[in-house]
């Protein structure tokens, strides 16, 4: 397997294009801004599903499945959420074909046009809340706390695998709730679950925030956020989970009735993840010999490579291979074995590094003969021999001290990469040197964040929820800012 | 709880019609045919995610995803393909809204329209296979053995909440082999998978057998099924598994080279089941009462009903039953303890027989007294006091009891309604009595099933694999026939 990664340092861009690609995670499909998710990438995607899901459930949520399809009166009946998203929807219009007349191949029909033209769904508020006016009659009903993993569409005009795709697959939560405070409570909540899993299945340290007015969600009072850094100093946003007061309620008449009788709008949470996490966990702990993956959520924590000439060789280490594995899988590790005859140990080794597998053990007729392994780190490229005895207990210890090890040195990543500035000329010398989060004051208008923006490129990734909350000027201005924002280059 | 459900023998159809919503499974949604999978209807479809996911992995599957549009030259590859789904296609033709100039609200923008017209997927064939061509050169890429659980659009004019409806969820395998009789093979195999799942999961009996060429899959050599048998009479297909041959290949020129060189187009096959499962689980289980869920796939296994008037009451009754469902969990069991005071036990009997939890268990006072709890089966309504020491391997040895009766009962059901028949005469009379399977010798030509269809309405189900194969004479022609085919009444 040869890979010829483009380094990070000459093109960090082309290096993050070419690894999703030759690691089998995602391709480009022959559908304009579409992906297909390979069986690897997709193997990985299963894995953050199957622990968001768990979290998820164990916060009181239930799954769901609601319409692709979004009749176009419904989408307009919220005036900033349409806004939003009108630039970007892929409408269906006809619901059949046929062969032309002149036979020129199969047309769409035109006798099959629709009354009412459907938007395939790029977020699912309307149709939902359409279709909570049903569910909700009174405080019984509520609060709703339900989930759907669905696909959606935005009709983006420059994609990148994973990071922004016309379609991509998430999670999408849309809570019902009596009262504010219990909705706010409900999308800090989730805000948490995003930072937790983040940061202990991802190794993706994230600062938790709200988002400037300009960045809200469309629709939503409030938008919290989780946003990371990547290694080329740009932020990517994580996750978000939006405090949607009541204006999806008012724009879908959902009212409920209180234990007072008295009837009231419901208040509404919504909160997503998707498919751009892989892009977020690419980015963060790679290098410029390919994926670099947590064991938390690595498909295959370790493989097996047996390394032998002759027949009997094989069956020596194929045995020792055989008895480890067993023992490994009875620790809950999950262990490929790669026995295939038809590739030298040298393009195996390779190919996991490429695809980032935490542990790589290599057994040899050597190591038969002096029950030992030779075991490699995919984080730090060490390698030792092991006693055969060993090996399991070090592997699980190992499964720990990877996990932990990559989310230290994504932190400290981070922290070097975090700098407070006093003034707008720092602001711009450390954006174009070295780049990362910056922390400055702010006056809080659109107007400020606006012409910062348009002079650097650098947007306001979120106002800080924990840290320094002390009060100053300003840098464009120098009106008063109620605390330090971060501000960033971002994906 | 009211339930007021239609009864079976006064109107089948409306009794299932009522029975999903009632049961919060599904409902229609505010968009043409496309239906609301509700918490509780979803909650058993990912138990039925969750086991056919294992069993498709056990057979060495991995899933991926591909894109949900499919350019229209693509579909247009593969003529019978798309002679079998043009007429049901939903198009995206626009990927735009606006606002629109006479202030008449949004539309979709006409200087958006997209130069080649993407079809909504109604199956995934040709975009997999226009990228297969891309993963494959040699025997060493094949197999490919990949599944994707996705939803697809078919727009059908008359809809049914489960069994047909414009979107639905489903899985595909898509399969690429480089021989005929690996890929058939798989085929027989995926077949079985689908068998075993629904005997041993779904508790409904499949006859195994291929379609006639007729009936057959839009652009397949040969296609297996799973026929079941619904209490109406009538058949419903749970599952296809299709050998594509090298249709597909052929469409998009995907190639491989053999050991020895030779260039040679790769076999196909696809298999798919789709939430129309629960619409055969429904109506091979469930009753005048309500829903019965086999316990293999229950949400909730049991449920606990606390019973009790004053607080005290409730405290000796409440410490009985955390310590049986603590108890009951250990052994894996899926327990609902329903301690809400906002509903009185009478409510809640009729509310879980609605839903069809196979047990429920009512802790009162006096059991408290007595070492006892009341036991209540699902399936059979049969009561009993039983000694609180032995409640957890009682209920343990129900899940297995019920399982296997609901699976029996079923059969039996079948067996009463499969007819072996001689004539035409006989034909029509069984099938205008009694209705179900009927066993009856067909001389194999297109012309005969459609004259059959055409007078009876009913169709062949398939050509049995197993059982009788004895050849004879057409009921119609009086030609040859090389084994009795099955003809039934069909959703």
């Amino acid at each position: 397997m040869s890979k010829n990664l483009t380094t990070r340092d000459k093109d960090y861009s082309k290096w993050y294009n070419e690894l999703v690609v030759k690691a089998d995670l995602a391709e480009n499909s022959g559908v304009r801004g579409c992906m297909v998710i390979k069986p690897y990438g997709f193997a990985i995607w299963e894995r953050m599903q199957a622990e968001l899901d768990r979290m998820f459930k164990e916060t009181g949520h239930e799954n769901a499945y609601f319409p692709l399809f979004i009749p176009k009166s419904y989408f307009s009946k919220e005036a900033s959420h349409v806004d939003g998203f009108a630039k970007e929807c892929a409408v269906v219009t006809h619901y059949r074909l046929k062969n032309s007349e002149d036979g020129d191949g199969i047309i769409v029909d035109p006798d099959a046009k629709l009354e009412e033209e459907l938007i395939v769904r790029p977020t699912s508020e309307t149709i939902i809340w359409d279709t909570y006016r049903k569910w909700v009659q009174s405080y019984r009903d509520l609060p709703l706390l339900i989930n759907q993993w669905a696909n959606v569409v935005r009709w983006e005009m420059r994609t990148r695998l994973f990071l922004r795709t016309a379609e991509f697959l998430w999670q999408e939560g849309h809570t019902a709730h009596a009262t504010k405070e219990e909705a706010i409570a409900e999308a800090e909540q989730m805000m948490n679950v995003y930072a937790d899993f983040s940061e202990n299945y991802l190794a993706i340290p994230v600062v938790k925030g709200t988002k400037t007015e300009s960045e809200r969600f469309a629709g939503a009072l409030e938008t919290y956020c989780i946003e990371a850094l990547m290694q080329d100093g740009k932020a990517l946003q994580a996750g978000t989970s939006h405090f949607l007061g009541q204006n999806f309620a008012k724009a879908f008449d959902v009212k409920f009735a209180a234990k007072d009788g008295k009837l009231d709008f419901v208040w509404a949470t919504s909160w997503g993840v998707s498919t751009r996490l892989m892009g977020a966990l690419i980015m963060t702990h790679s290098d410029d010999k390919g994926l670099v993956l947590p064991p938390n959520l690595a498909p295959n924590q370790v493989v097996i490579v047996p390394i032998y000439r002759k027949d009997e060789e094989f069956e020596a280490v194929n045995k020792v291979a055989l008895d480890l594995i067993k023992k490994l899988r009875a620790q809950g590790i999950r262990v490929k074995y790669d026995n295939r005859d038809t590739h030298k140990p040298g393009w195996k080794f390779n190919e996991y590094e490429l695809k980032g597998v935490p542990v790589r053990i290599a057994i040899g007729p050597k190591d038969v003969e002096k029950g030992t392994v030779e075991l490699a780190r995919r984080d730090t490229f060490e390698k030792e021999f092991i006693d055969n005895k060993k090996v399991v207990d070090k592997v699980v210890a190992l499964m720990k001290e990877i996990q932990e090890g990559l989310f230290t040195r994504a932190t400290n990543y981070r922290t070097e990469h975090t700098t407070e500035v006093s003034t707008y000329e720092e602001f711009k010398s450390v954006l174009n040197t070295k780049g990362g989060f910056v922390l400055a004051h702010w006056d809080g208008t659109s107007e400020t964040e606006e012409r910062i923006k348009n002079e650097t490129k650098a947007t306001i990734r979120c106002i800080p929820l924990e840290g320094d909350k002390t009060p100053g000027a300003c840098i464009i201005t120098g009106k008063p800012s109620a605390q330090k924002v971060i501000f960033a280059k971002a994906y």
